[in-house]
């Protein structure tokens, strides 16, 4: 199986798959696609029809793109991790939140763009960025709450994956957040298949 | 169960699940919020956390939102619908353009605006509206010629309702399509789950 990313630093959509692969110590091989470079198009669009990635090569040899459907996908392929919570109606909720993760927040991603090593704090905070912060710590709350933590859903599994890189941006940005929300992303940072994204991002600056 | 959508006219998020359980004759409460008005917002928030229909209420009381993961949760409950390809990776493919959709084409939604009775061939294409057009063409047209349609993967599922709204959309703004993309529109078009939709947004105007 084959992953391909963007660059650690900033593809956001790439971090999730790749974190979750990590935490549950499913092989696969890395295949790493610089953005923002003249022949970064043709790259990518020589694995993934949709022209973004991440895009996952399957033993088939089949592309699957989307983070969400990689991620879906994955957890299809290995039923014997509960990537997704295994009672019926807690998946239910976590569908709803990665959804809603994969579809919306797009004041959050415009103003406070993913990039590791950046520390900007006080930044970016636009009206429509805090509307977005709010239902994020509303969501995070909920869930912690209702499941006793340490992850959104006990462990850690999709849902969390779906959100790793929204901590990254309050890492660089820092709103203000509740204490909740601080000690979940600071439990996120620490996780180690997160760092070891980190690591990686902060490789590709040196 | 319960269903709980905006107009017809308008709500392309909720015409998906819509079409998904009237084609499968699942029965359910269809609950219609009307958007745009003082109190829409108190109305949506009493039932969907998200603040945004579609929303799902399970018979357990448990809410389910964004249209992709009450998709999946409604696959789910029911295993002897084919709303996913049974072929696992057919399946991986149909779900890259559903997330695709949930995620994705910006430009066609914001231009392009849903509205059912809405009839103005020529308007709305802006450059990145034909890219997005463009993409939705290609996804159509390998989707059908691998499965020798008469829908995306075969017959009606998942992937075509989560399309079914740029149907409406190509509809009304009339853009220039392909003969296969013309045909395909014209069979979503006339699906009776679909026609049942459209004629609910005719009596709304009435
Ligand atoms: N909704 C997609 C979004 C993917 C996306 O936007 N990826 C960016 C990088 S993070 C990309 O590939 N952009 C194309 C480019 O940079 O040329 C997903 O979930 O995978
Ligand atoms: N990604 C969401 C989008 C849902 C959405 O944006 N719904 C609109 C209506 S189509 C809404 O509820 N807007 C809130 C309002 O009109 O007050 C989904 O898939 O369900």
């Amino acid at each position: 199986m084959k992953l391909v990313i963007g660059d650690k630093l900033n593809s956001s959509w790439s971090m999730r798959p790749w974190v979750l692969l990590k935490h549950f110590g499913i092989p696969f091989d890395e295949v790493l696609i610089r953005l923002g470079r003249h022949d970064t198009q043709a790259n990518i669009l020589a694995v993934s029809p949709s022209g973004k990635v991440p895009c996952l090569v399957t033993e088939a040899g089949d592309a699957v793109w989307e983070s969400l459907a990689i991620i879906e996908t994955i957890a299809e392929l290995h039923p014997e991790h509960a990537m997704w919570p295994r009672d019926a109606a807690i998946r239910a909720r976590a569908r709803s939140i990665s959804a809603e993760m994969h579809a919306g927040f797009a004041d959050l991603r415009q103003n406070m763009p993913m990039e590791i090593t950046k520390h900007a704090p006080g930044t970016g905070a636009t009206p429509g960025v805090l509307a977005n912060i709010a239902r994020i710590e509303a969501i995070w709350a909920e869930c912690l709450a209702k499941s006793g933590g340490p992850f959104l859903f006990g462990e850690f599994g999709i849902a969390d994956a779906m959100f790793a890189p929204v901590v990254m941006r309050f890492n660089s940005y820092g709103p203000k957040l509740s204490e909740t929300s601080r000690a979940y992303a600071k439990r996120i940072t620490a996780l180690p298949a997160v760092a070891a994204w980190i690591d990686g991002a902060r490789e590709e600056t040196q």
